[in-house]
Formats: C-alpha cells, sequence, structure tokens
C-alpha cells in the first residue's frame, strides 16, 4: 500500500460531523490523535471511542498531525482557528463558510464538507455522502481528495462559490422540502389522519428525483392551473395564514415553470 | 374462494390512474368490462391491454357491472356523472374532488382514491400506496374497502373533510417539495454543479420522516437562527426575487417552529 498523505488527524469539534468524521476515519485505520471539545465530558466520549487523547483547551493541541479538521458550529470557526498555529493544514467542514475565514490564519487551508443530513443516532451511509473538497494549493487539494476519496466515492473538488450556492440549494433540497413536510404533519393532525398516508408519496416524490429532473416531475393542481382545487385548497388553509401565504407563493411559482 | 362483491368494472378515462388501475384490476383477475376515453384511440389502446371494450360514448356504457369508476380529470367528473344511468354504484378517484359531486347523480356513489404520485411510464409499487375510500352507505364502503384491500394492504376509510385535507396536506409533501428540490435544480445549474450532490439528501430527508416526525428532523440556518448564513444565503438569491421570497418566508416560519 502506498504511503498516504494524511495519516494523522486531529479533530477539533463534538457533534455530528465531527463524531462521525472520527468515527469512519477511525474505521477506515487512519490515526486519530487529538479530539477537541469545550465540553470535557463530550471531548472525553468521543476521544475515547477513537483511542484518541481529549482536550479542551486549544492550547494543548498537538502539532505533529497532518491535518487538522475543524468541525465546529459554523460560527465558532473563526474563534477557534485563531488560537491555531499557523503552520498547520487546517481544513473546516462547513457548506456555509467561505474558506477566507481560514486564510489569514494558516499557510495551508481547505474545506472537506460532506453533505448529508446527519443524525447522532444513524450512522451515515458514508458511500452514499457527496464531500465537497477545497484547498488554497492544488497540492493540498489532491491530498484531500483522496483523504475524502477514502471516505466516499463521491466526492467534487468545488470553489467558494460553488460551495456557497450549494449550500442555499440544499437549504431548498433539504431543509425547506423537510418543512413542507412538517405543514403536511401538521395539517393531518388537525384531522386525526396518520402520517402513515403521505410517507409513500414523500419517499416517491424523493425517488423520482433520483432520476428524472424535478421540473419534469412536477405535478399538482398549479402546475395544471386547477384553479377550483387551489380555491378549496386556500379555504382549508384559512386557519393558518402564513401556510396559506407559503401555499399562494409556491403555487404561482409552480405555475410560472418553463 | 367467497364471491367477490365487485367483480364486473367498467373505468371512465384513460389517464395516469386510469391506465395504472385498470392494469392492477386486471392482473388481480376482476373483469374489466368497458373503457371510456373521450380519445378513441387511447381508449382502445387501454381497453385492449384488459381485454375490456373500448367506448367513446357515455350512451355506450353498460350497465351490468358492479361498479363504475370516474377516473377522469378533476373538472370533467361532474360533467361525466350527470350522463350516466342513476342506478348505477359510481366512485370517483380524485382526492380534491367532494363525493358531493356524485350525491345528485346516483343511489350510490363512493370515492376510490389511491395516493400516489403516478407516472404513466412506471408501473406503481401498489402494495405501498395507500387507497382513500368512502361511499353513502356502510355497505358500499365494505365493497370499496374490500376491492382496495385487493389492491394494497394501506387502505383507509376517510370522509370528504378528512380526505380533502389529506390532499392540501399532500400537495405540500409533494408539489411543494418537488418545487424546492426544483429550484435546488436551478440553483445547481447556474454555477455547473450536477444535481447528483443533492440527490443523497433528498433521499435522506425522505427516508428520515418515514421513522421520525419531520418536526424533530429540521435542521439548517433557520432552525438553528444562524444569521450570517441566512443573510449570505438572501445575498445569493438577489438575483431571483421569488425564490428570495420563498427562502424569507420558510425561514420565518421554520424559526417559529415549536
Amino acid at each position: 500500500m502506498l504511503p498516504k498523505d494524511i495519516q494523522r488527524i486531529s479533530i477539533l469539534g463534538t457533534g455530528k460531523i465531527a463524531t462521525h468524521l472520527a468515527k469512519i476515519l477511525k474505521k477506515l485505520d487512519f490515526d486519530l490523535i487529538q479530539i477537541f471539545g469545550r465540553n470535557q465530558k463530550n471531548a472525553r466520549a468521543l476521544a475515547k471511542s477513537v483511542e484518541a487523547e481529549a482536550i479542551s483547551s486549544l492550547q494543548a493541541i498537538h502539532l505533529d498531525v497532518d491535518i487538522i479538521i475543524i468541525a465546529v458550529a459554523d460560527n465558532a470557526i473563526e474563534t477557534v482557528a485563531r488560537q491555531l498555529p499557523k503552520d498547520c493544514f487546517v481544513v473546516h467542514t462547513s457548506g456555509a463558510t467561505p474558506s477566507a475565514v481560514l486564510s489569514p490564519h494558516f499557510q495551508d487551508y481547505g474545506v472537506l464538507y460532506p453533505l448529508q443530513s446527519f443524525s447522532l443516532e444513524k450512522t451515515p451511509n458514508w458511500s452514499n455522502t457527496p464531500i465537497i473538497v477545497d484547498a488554497n494549493t492544488n497540492d493540498k487539494k489532491g491530498q484531500l481528495m483522496r483523504l475524502a476519496q477514502a471516505i466516499s466515492p463521491l466526492v467534487y473538488a468545488l470553489d467558494d462559490a460553488q460551495r456557497a450556492q450549494l449550500h442555499v440549494a440544499a437549504v431548498f433540497a433539504n431543509n425547506f422540502a423537510n418543512y413542507c413536510f412538517h405543514v403536511a404533519h401538521s395539517l393531518l393532525a388537525e384531522q386525526a389522519i396518520p402520517f402513515d398516508l403521505l410517507k409513500p408519496i414523500i419517499l416517491e416524490t424523493a425517488l423520482k428525483v433520483q432520476q428524472y429532473s424535478p421540473a419534469e416531475m412536477q405535478t399538482g393542481p398549479a402546475i395544471r392551473k386547477d384553479e377550483n382545487t387551489i380555491e378549496r385548497h386556500l379555504q382549508l388553509l384559512e386557519h393558518q395564514l402564513e401556510w396559506k401565504k407559503i401555499y399562494e407563493l409556491m403555487t404561482l411559482q409552480i405555475q410560472q415553470m418553463k
């Protein structure tokens, strides 16, 4: 086996991404050196599970690692970065944060962004989790790509502008779609109808766009301009004016699809 | 085997629901008697595939059937119903249309509404397609339930008010979620990013609500009140003010989730 560019890894953070990344990297035989968490108990628990050292102060950070992965909340990335030595190779895991927040602090820096909706309870299916990478040099980008490819077959190099666009797109595809499911769930609850009735169509809608473009798959009263049904739906939403507003806006937009 | 209440079936319509219902009923050994379609060619094609007679005038309708299923466009249901003899047992397949549109025309009437996003190209997975039934008498409702149970294990009796609420909920869960996927698709296209990157998270979002409630699964900048990210996203949407409006409205609503 070829020597890996990156073998010794420290992870800053103990949340969902930090936890799942630490575990898969350990499983893939990388050496997890340190796990940093402000909360000592969380840091210790994760560190123990991947045979790393737990630290709760960044002053205790080891420098003899190949990469430091900052996997903390987006608004804490810069604060953490500011406390690290300049000559580490440091990446963050955020879709929303430009790599520019790292550039003043490090010679080599980048992004390793796994695009998936993670839960703490559920082991991610890494083979179906795209990983988006970026780095300030081609050499480092190559190292990150090889690291990412060890984790997932779906590795893409995107720059800051592309990753930002991908992130807002993911908000529509994941957060807003899920909110639509939530409105549906609430509407059913009002009439004591089990949410089970909608689970198959939700799954089918997601399966269809795996194969066809969403524009081709658009159905419903809006796209077929069925004004009677739209009118009846709006009446049913009179008691929840914010959902009615969403209904009206979405319907208008769907009617204008090309 | 017990004799079936309903054995001889005619179907009015040649669209997606008419086609898929005719085919599954034929496969289940029901007798398809007549297929009505205004377009003679379509009627003939479907009738041939289920060994029924094709008719393109409702005056040619046979009365010696156990049920007539009106599976035409919602706005044509009443026009069709008006032309049928009063003593047939007639159901429509619409989620959006009250059974009341049939009541002036028939002694026995009801609804058989398969809740799924059908495509003409794809054979439906009936074992995962809920069927919602209703009828004007308990006897007819029982007959419909047994007919529906021959097709799918997921059969529910709901009244008009419940079905209407289910239908508007399905618009959120299916049509609006799909529109969110479309916006995501378009945003990626602007930056030449393949839609493949979002397919896994779309599938995962749909899979999660099979098991957990959408409210529990809500993630993203809105729910964690990450104003920096929201601000950056709004800037990225400046060129498409309608999507920006959707973003703002959805974000506000998600922030108010309990």
